[in-house]
């Protein structure tokens, strides 16, 4: 199991690396597929995390958990419902949330689990789909939420979510999750918001890429959100909102004006 | 005025160019905006022709023809309203459209104008707009018509359009179209099915620029397909259509199962 890890150094310089405790141990290549250590150890304090991967595209699914769709009064799809959040939305922990200057309406945090692709895959059946991933993250899939009703004819689900910077991802890709065991925790400025189960998923990650590959090809690095659950709620200006998945770590972002 | 494309040699070297006639001036350089002559000349059926650009995202907008929207009852929108196609969904003219394996249901043809973005952009007016357009091209909305509806709770219009294959785009960037001027025709094995007036538009290029960089940063190659008009239908496995705008030229891809 590897914590993969992107990052800034104090001169500018961006960096990849596997997480082992608070070291990076640096690696080098154009894939953490094909990356090879270099030797060198830095000092996660000394360095700036980004996002852990650098999508094409960010696949964000509707109504992929059972609890929260039984609420909503939802029946579980046939197929997995997403749409697509461009790779101008993405941001690592620890970056701003910038309120869209043109948008003065609630802004609402959804804590999920991220499926980072790790090989090119079109039409990939679930039995092979996990060879295709290369491991998981955490996702603060933030969204608009005014704008998606505001036309009366056309749900706005692309525009409401996919601002810059709408697209929190990190703080590491942890290649040997065992999802079906850990929780979504979702912390807005201290108090706990979300807490479920990733376990109560309508499709798996195996079926979600199988499913996807068949309707777009998947690059390494890309992103799906597999969905939220119950407790996803506004955020103020300022506030601070922390995603975390037990071995993936903590994505904390703040939404500034 | 320039029509920019991009083509492959017969020894399967890319290549940028203007076109003039049955001529291609080749150019070289990162963006057709930094482009500079080589002073080479090929000629154009010793090429073939790819996309004349390379999106990092094609912006699909819905309901922007008064004409349409009028004869499907649904009122002007106050904003562009718009879905994302993913990169891997472009293709140039002669490409195939291929039939995603999975789904054996109606395709549909939605011949339209694309504006290709020249600089990147955020936040722009509407005055400053323009001079963030690179150009006009044709584009072909392919649609799996069957797929918008299934799902009663959440309009699948990602998927129906995201396939790859699914956005034909070319075959040049005309730099200097008086898009007011002239028609979008498709033709659909030889039968006229779509020609209609590009001015019928609700927002012009200069409004859909200023408002998706609200939306969302877009990039130099980014292309927004600005939405269609009256005339889309289904076309067979086997089918050919063309999309043409007079300055930009023919777009011709034919549907393979």
């Amino acid at each position: 199991m590897t914590n993969w890890v992107r990052f800034t150094t104090t001169d500018g310089t961006p960096g990849m690396g596997a997480l082992e405790g608070e070291q990076i141990a640096e690696y080098r290549g154009s894939s953490f597929a094909e990356a090879v250590p270099t030797g060198r150890h830095l000092g996660l304090a000394g360095v700036r995390l980004e996002a852990p991967c650098t999508p094409t595209k960010v696949v964000a699914l509707w109504n992929n958990f059972r609890a929260l769709g039984e609420k909503l009064g939802k029946p579980a799809p046939l197929h997995p419902l997403f749409l697509i959040k461009p790779a101008t939305s993405v941001i690592g922990t620890g970056a701003a949330i910038r309120r869209p200057p043109r948008y003065s309406g609630k802004i609402v945090f959804e804590g999920e689990l991220g499926i980072v692709i790790g090989k090119t895959c079109a039409n990939v059946s679930v039995a092979d789909a996990p060879g295709f991933i290369l491991g998981y993250t955490c996702v603060n899939d933030v969204t608009a939420a005014e704008i998606i009703a505001e036309d009366a004819n056309f749900p706005q689900w692309t525009r409401a979510k996919g601002f810059d910077t709408f697209s929190c991802i990190g703080p590491t890709i942890n290649t040997g999750l065992d999802w079906a065991s850990v929780r979504v925790v979702t912390v807005l400025d201290g108090t706990e918001r979300q807490n479920y189960p990733i376990s109560d998923m309508i499709f798996s990650p195996a079926e979600i890429v199988s499913h996807l590959s068949g309707d777009m090809t998947l690059y390494p690095g890309d992103v799906i959100a597999v969905g939220t659950s119950l407790g996803v709620g506004s955020m103020k200006d300022g506030a601070t909102v922390c995603v975390s998945i037990e071995g993936v770590g903590e994505l904390r972002n703040t939404l500034t004006a």
